[in-house]
């Protein structure tokens, strides 16, 4: 699987006629959150990589929380939009995402986040949605459980999780 | 230098009297910025260390942003509060930090922030003021030049930090 | 997918027989790698987590590197195993990978790469293979491109990449 | 305290005759190991910043392991060459480290240890020496515990740490 082949089997623009994981938010919302991911990569901090990302997380009521790239000049401490998203979330004491949409500024592919991002995710529930952009606003869907098959999880995790966390 | 040399230098609640670099925050915002840095710290997603932080960074205009610790069952991907409070206020478009104040559940010593942190601080200048307290408010002051001597910059940065500004 | 669907799909013992991805390394060479992998374990410094891990990566010369999770105070900077190994290969000038295996303390699952391994082993090419072993040293094969579907990577990337990097 | 005050303090060279933190590898010593971390700068895989380094670690019984910097498309996750030869060390089955030296493309800088990397080295002892250089084989020498003036250190980190770890 990569994002073509999602777009070839029909999960771009939401509609999932494939019968496969289906988006369960309504088409408006996406293009919603798209529209302010692509606001949050305004403010992106990246003189390292002029590689500008902006990521909006949705989150169970409806609340929306946008976050972008943020680095440093130690590179092994550059934060995504996505984890930055998500984590102002968790401050805000929020832990039960509905989905995330990511911009950037590739015009010709949609923007895929990394495997730290994903694991990120993964955290918070496997069946939450991943929306990858382009600069034309068009995107793709795809799950947590897509992006990060056989999830790498410790046990020990299911008895601290707080009651606001989906299960997966 | 430690934090409780720090206190013995007479540099705790701000007095600064050594005549070495004394706190620019009155002591009021200073106690403000804790109380924030707790009540944040019990947002704090943890079950893996159960080390609860929470930190409050007050920026050039008096907004205050918040963050606790975020941790991952991959623990390579923890984030700090310190840096969930940073990268939120990068998000909403501010890079002139003034100070920041971190608060764990630690009685009996100044919680001091990580090599992380101090590093992911000092891309955002070197003078700006960083208070570690004790679950009692108590409190000792550094500058972030103070925590990370030598500090390590790559000089492409010099041309990319602006004072206020937000790039794009 | 998850790591029981590849035993499900006849992947688990290398044998492929399902027409997709057949294991390329023999089977001998496989068990020989889990077995080192499961010696590296035994020297992870992991006071944090107490999980331990071992990785052993085989290079294009037939070379094998191992690694081990190396923790620290500051959650976010532990290290895990296979990437210790890859970052070793990579300061004794390889950079073509062949095969990692990887071996933790999991009697009932396999063990699974977080997502940032998966992200760090795509940079050496999408097409290698991912050997994950229970305590029994039974085990499942996938390839990195399984693990991380739709891999992100920078363009620029491309240029700049060793002569020894095999292509994916 | 900065790198250049390090020099003017009289500590380049290792000689230390302001009383304070003498260094206790012999300069033959030092020399070799820098030499060392320049050759392993020779191996970093760095396509994103272009800034290569190396890094030398002597342990407890004279061994000396080595490392570069080795980067990721998604900058996050790339690793430092100081934690590099840090990680390769535990690996082989070290945690006793009385020296590291590090090596960049710095012709007019002594190459700063970052915070994560100050961090990782203050997980093994605050009291072993780090020695800093330009590409002229010039060095200043520190210590962790001037690098990361009032460590972070979890308290459980205490009962766990190995017998050969050096205290501090």
């Amino acid at each position: 699987m990569n994002m073509e082949d999602l777009k070839v089997r029909g999960e771009i623009g939401h509609n999932g006629e494939d019968g496969r994981s289906p988006a369960r938010t309504p088409p408006d919302q996406v293009k919603a959150l798209i529209q302010k991911a692509m606001e949050a990569k305004q403010r992106a901090y990246c003189p390292y990589s002029k590689f500008r990302v902006g990521a909006a997380l949705l989150v169970h009521d409806g609340t929306v929380f946008t976050g972008c790239n943020v680095e440093n000049a130690c590179y092994g401490l550059c934060l995504c939009a996505e984890r930055n998203a998500m984590s102002t979330a968790v401050s805000e004491g929020y832990r039960s995402f509905m989905a995330i949409a990511i911009a950037g500024d590739t015009d010709d592919e949609f923007i895929s986040a990394c495997g730290s991002c994903r694991q990120f995710m993964s955290e918070f529930g496997l069946n939450w949605e991943v929306y990858s952009s382009k600069t034309d606003g068009s995107y793709v869907k795809s799950d947590v459980s897509e992006l990060l098959p056989g999830a790498f999880e410790l046990k020990l995790k299911k008895n601290n999780i707080g009651s606001h966390i989906q299960e997966s």
